[in-house]
């Protein structure tokens, strides 16, 4: 029991896991995701680079983990997007709102979600979620110009969130999960695989 | 040339003028449009309601003024809007786009946009800008559920605005406004007058 107690604890590391962090939120946030380093952020931090690789993986897991979801974008869009690209668009649209809806990870994910529509937050999606999370789902589901297509579908599901969960807008903010999906499913379905200009 | 140098300041109106704008803000941030009374902000201002009035005309128009835009929506809008309603999506799309496109307003914009994201902002949009802006629009041109097709056509237009001009992801940020207006007329147009569950 005491060897369970010590192992839960690791006395001091969960310090260096949040310098880690901190440093990784300000150098994504200066600099953009391109432009980060693990070193610099290592060197930030006080630690060496070999430990930021230790906690927490590649650059894009670090990136993610940045983000403070309290969900891995990555495993649940990639786990909604099995089956026929047909069929994306309403699982898309159905994850997202039982990811959202739940009152268990929603204040972590509004955080984020202000965090990066504050001033220079702009840079953590260009440079980092769109690259990280968004284009290699669309590649996943292999359509065509998943570089114009996934920016598509971004540019709705945000607004849907906003104004279902930030701004709560009537009726979109308590109506029915299933009666929005059948809303926006045709929606970002067309961006996905529809004819586009 | 004397006579025309103090007509142009009115020495002391724009502070009392500012005054009443402040209070205003404060007051609509705060309780909301429909918790808001001339009254009240007279009160906070420090002048006479007769005042407010005389600067501002109705509540409506104060809480136009209040949202220091550079250009009042309901005049854009309804003048993209006249014509027939299955044109309706394309003008208004593409009268967003040149008036978020011009320089000479944008700053302006996004400067109310942040303010409306900030905690406490959603009550403007909630409250006042629904109800005074778009919900009269819905109306204007006619369409069957405007309390829910209007805030469906804001859902996608306020993500197009983030896109494009907030996050400025690629290739929205830089896409032909025809390019955009083809693209998102269609989404649109469905919630104004398509088939919708």
């Amino acid at each position: 029991m005491t060897t369970t107690t010590r192992r839960g604890r690791r006395p001091g590391r969960p310090d260096t896991r949040a310098a880690i962090l901190a440093a990784a939120r300000e150098r994504f946030a200066s600099v953009g995701f391109g432009g980060t380093t693990i070193r610099a952020v290592a060197v930030d931090a006080g630690v060496d680079a070999a430990l930021v690789h230790h906690y927490f993986g590649s650059k894009d897991d670090l990136f993610v983990a940045a983000l403070a979801l309290p969900v891995d974008p990555r495993a649940v869009i990639g786990a909604a997007l099995a089956g026929p690209v047909e069929e994306a668009a309403e699982k898309l649209v159905r994850t997202f709102l039982s990811v959202w809806d739940d009152p268990g990870f929603q204040p972590a994910l509004l955080a984020t979600l202000r965090r990066i529509l504050e001033p220079g937050g702009d840079k953590l999606i260009r440079e980092g979620f769109l690259p990280v999370v968004l284009l290699p789902v669309g590649e996943q589901l292999g359509i065509d110009r998943p570089e114009l297509r996934m920016p598509l579908v971004a540019s709705q599901v945000i607004g849907l969130i906003l104004a279902r969960y930030v701004v709560r807008i009537e009726p979109i903010a308590s109506l029915d999960p299933d009666r929005l999906v059948a809303i926006y499913a045709p929606t970002i379905q067309r961006y996905l695989t529809g004819e586009l200009p």
